[in-house]
């Protein structure tokens, strides 16, 4: 009973705070309703940032601008901390734990999805000078960061990549990086380990104006009506996994950073 | 650089940890393997199990046996801390925040599902007695904790429960509960304050056997076929919310303590 009396406490306590006034101008209101969760003032900011992150990683919080301002300084400490690191260690060590229970055909269509950004290749050296997700997207400056080819790899996902081309899988690599970045981004794969994979599918001129799930669900039918069986699927965002043609298994991968529908 | 030095250190140190050789009885390697990460046991507990949680609330985990044993007292803080009790709240704001973007059709079929067990009652009374999650489910002594009717409700589904109420959803109750616990079930419903649903669907001896994800969608079809749009469908459990004929949003709530296929 102790527990059902902390709860009614708990009950009192955000009631009240979800009914307190927040003075916030109009255009920070409208971020905070696509952003979905209420910016409570009164609770303390790594609880806030936390179940934030939390609406984020499981897809509860939708499409949303950007960082919420207070989580700044908390979404830079996680990606650059040990924690992100050992959450993408975790869902490694899940896909290849599914990965080894597969049944391979063995006749080079066992696929594996794999984004690019954020998935195989770390962009932080990009975000460290851009607010981690707080500032809004700016398409130039990050066209000029992916022509430098430089990203580092993400070590959780080369080692799993590594061990799925062990295992016999047939790596395809499906981004919505668009086909004028194709050297720039095979050239980067590389730098940073990755080889060996049949297939890079970026966007084409026709792909324009399509959201990120038509687009990849559409590349993942192609894929099977060429006979591929696509075991598994690894994205951060969840336009990577979801819609249709969807993988047997599907991994997300962390990124508090940004969203893309 | 200073950021890819970095991750290079982190490799090597995650390289080494995952090639270090655990010594555990053959029953424990089992459930590790079920369990998917690995239990690298030079990782601080809190890293590890918050990570271990990452890919429980992702859906990365699969199907696990049950909360790993090193985790029981970080899993028991999060339940009965103000992290579980965040994240519902934050969960509940999404919903509530997409619900009143919606168009409802005002004729009686705008509806809005709702699990029972972990998404509108909590039984954490229940598994404050039972190790919460880090024991074997013991199905005799959940039926007698059922039987009794008590289970507090979630402050936050209660909240967004009554809001949806009041924008014009009908509600719809879809457990895994089966129809001998139906009177105990609406009992403890509104002894918890839920009232006003328009249904209460539970297990039939047909659906004897299927799985969650089976037995819910195929009643969310038949609630299409009578005419509802399903505009909304709140769970603790993937199971819940996946499947075919899926709400157009679907919300994932917190629960570490089990895992139901």
């Amino acid at each position: 009973m102790a527990i059902f009396r902390l709860l009614i406490i708990l009950t009192v306590a955000y009631t009240s705070l979800s009914q307190s006034i927040i003075q916030i101008s109009t255009e920070k209101q409208t971020l905070l309703a696509s952003d979905g969760i209420s910016d409570h003032p009164k609770i303390p900011n790594d609880l806030y940032c936390e179940s934030w992150r939390f609406t984020v990683e499981t897809n509860d919080a939708g499409i949303w601008a950007q960082v919420p301002a207070r989580c700044e300084g908390f979404v830079k400490d996680y990606m650059t901390g040990d924690k992100y690191q050992s959450d993408s260690e975790a869902v490694a060590d899940n896909s290849l734990a599914y990965a080894k229970t597969v049944e391979l055909h063995g006749d080079g269509k066992d696929a594996w999805i794999f984004d690019v950004d954020e998935t195989l290749l770390s962009n932080i050296p990009y975000y460290v000078r851009h607010g981690f997700g707080s500032e809004i997207f700016d398409e130039v400056s990050f066209d000029n960061w992916v022509d430098m080819a430089e990203a580092p790899a993400i070590p959780a996902s080369l080692r799993l990549y590594e061990e799925l081309l062990e295992l016999g899988f047939t790596i395809i690599l499906l981004t919505g990086r668009t086909e004028f970045q194709r050297n720039a981004t095979a050239r980067n794969l590389e730098y940073a380990g990755y080889s060996n994979w049949e297939r890079l599918i970026l966007r084409h001129n026709s792909d324009h104006g399509k959201s990120a799930t038509i687009y990849k669900s559409e590349r993942r039918k192609q894929l099977e009506d060429e006979g591929y069986k696509i075991h598994g699927n690894s994205g951060d965002q969840w336009s990577d996994l979801t819609g249709f043609a969807v993988a047997k298994r599907s991994f997300k991968l962390p990124n508090p950073m940004y969203v893309i529908a």
